[in-house]
């Protein structure tokens, strides 16, 4: 997918949502314990009931891997069955991975090429030759970790440096790699005040934003100071929207959600097209 | 496994060699294509040829995750044959993850309780909260991610901050977090200079130490400045042992190499003895 597909995309739903695809056992409808394979079948019924009202769905690996072969076995499933069915849908496999240049390759096979995943998002600790191998895959975008929304965020990515803070040296210096045009970025939601910073740093690229609703973080700020000519975020909404409901009408409750989210989205969408109308006139 | 035990099993073997069994199919002798699994037919050659020259094994994720489902039933194979046959030694998850507190307890569970793994690493971008749910699994360590011994670990790793540079802050601040006594840190042998930097902040804690060999660090250096009282080092070497020969006879070619090895580490064990018993005489 191009960025050009994505925002297409996202003009036509009047959405960015992101939907967390973080399936836990413990958490999902008691019914869907007996079917054959719970784990896809929660996620299968999600997406039937809210694809048409998000633009990107993003499993984190974490939530599968728990599960052993199973849970490995359901990822297949569910992004084979997201490619399919809806290959307009940007996906995203949050897996947080990195290592050395070799390595990061088999990462990048993996789920870039293997799993037909859209996206991948990697850490930046290890720096340029750990990412370049994920960015080399066409078509294909590496979501950096930049501004995380967990409290332990300030530990590093604030830490002073000489760009003014770490997460700003990752953005500025990731911009020098090779096919850097492939990155997007990670920026919590739970930081609105710093998303003109980052804005001033890649003001092209679509950042990946956790954090609004459960973790706190305002849909309307992140928009104030993240929104570019191309509306470049995906807000990602996890267990506010896959656990809204947990009986028989679990997907019908996440759809309400959805829209709900959506409808947010539509309003803050058609006020900047009005506004970029208003502009040009 | 605790820090006492894995002492006692360095100085019984008289080596601290750590074997990465990092399998690619395009590199292991060609005659185990046609066995079922072929990547725990090689582990299980290379392990039953090598285990009484070394301390640990360290599978690294990315090359499982990159043959899908196969690879992952391979990896709980390998595991399962090591905890089995061999539970004095200790095994490593080369898995670098790392996400938010409820995501990283996932991940704990996988690597640490399900796949029993006595270690995972770790990576410390996004800090304490992703962290901790690794530490809090008892008598397991979380392996973090400190100065790696790839060319990109100057990008950020080696950043100017308050404490000097960033890994030496990821040092010092991750010794303030909940059961930082299960933690053990990765420190680049190509990067000799810095292990008296590391040892000033960390004096008691075991360094897992890549980049001896095919990366071009040096064993001897490394000893000398990060050697501790317990030995406190696990020297990795993957491909100079695991693809010394690709023959019928690559498990005995990967035996001589890790001898080698283990020569070279036995002797400065003896003189590191040696020389302990002269300084209390």
């Amino acid at each position: 997918m191009t960025t050009e597909q994505l925002h297409a995309e996202i003009l036509r739903k009047k959405s960015f949502l992101c939907i967390g695809l973080d399936v836990d056992l413990d958490k999902i409808p008691q019914h869907l314990l007996d079917t054959e394979d719970p784990i896809f079948e929660f996620n299968k019924a999600i997406i039937d009931a809210t694809h048409d009202l998000a633009v990107a769905y993003k499993p984190n690996t974490a939530f599968y891997e728990a599960y052993g072969l199973k849970g490995w076995h359901a990822l297949e499933k569910t992004i084979n069955y997201l490619n399919q069915r809806h290959p307009e849908i940007f996906t995203i496999a949050d897996a947080k991975r990195g290592d050395i240049g070799n390595t990061s390759a088999m990462y990048a096979k993996a789920f870039l090429e293997d799993l037909a995943f859209d996206s991948v998002t990697v850490a930046p600790y290890m720096g340029r030759d750990s990412v370049e191998p994920f960015l080399a895959v066409k078509n294909k975008f590496t979501i950096l970790l930049a501004l995380t929304s967990n409290g332990g965020a300030y530990d590093f990515q604030t830490q002073k440096t000489d760009e003014g803070e770490l997460y700003k040296t990752v953005l500025k210096t990731s911009r020098t790699w090779q096919n850097s045009g492939n990155l997007m970025y990670v920026i919590g939601a739970t930081k609105a005040e710093y998303f003109s910073e980052v804005r001033r740093i890649v003001p092209d690229s679509f950042l990946l934003v956790p954090g609004v609703g459960a973790q706190g973080g305002s849909l309307k700020e992140v928009c104030r100071y993240g929104m570019n000519d191309i509306i470049g975020l995906l807000v990602n909404s996890s267990r506010g929207i896959i656990y809204a409901g947990n009986g028989e009408d679990f997907a019908e409750m996440a759809r309400a959600e959805a829209y709900t989210m959506q409808q947010e989205m539509c309003e803050i969408i058609i006020d900047s097209q009005l506004s970029k109308a208003l502009d040009i006139r």
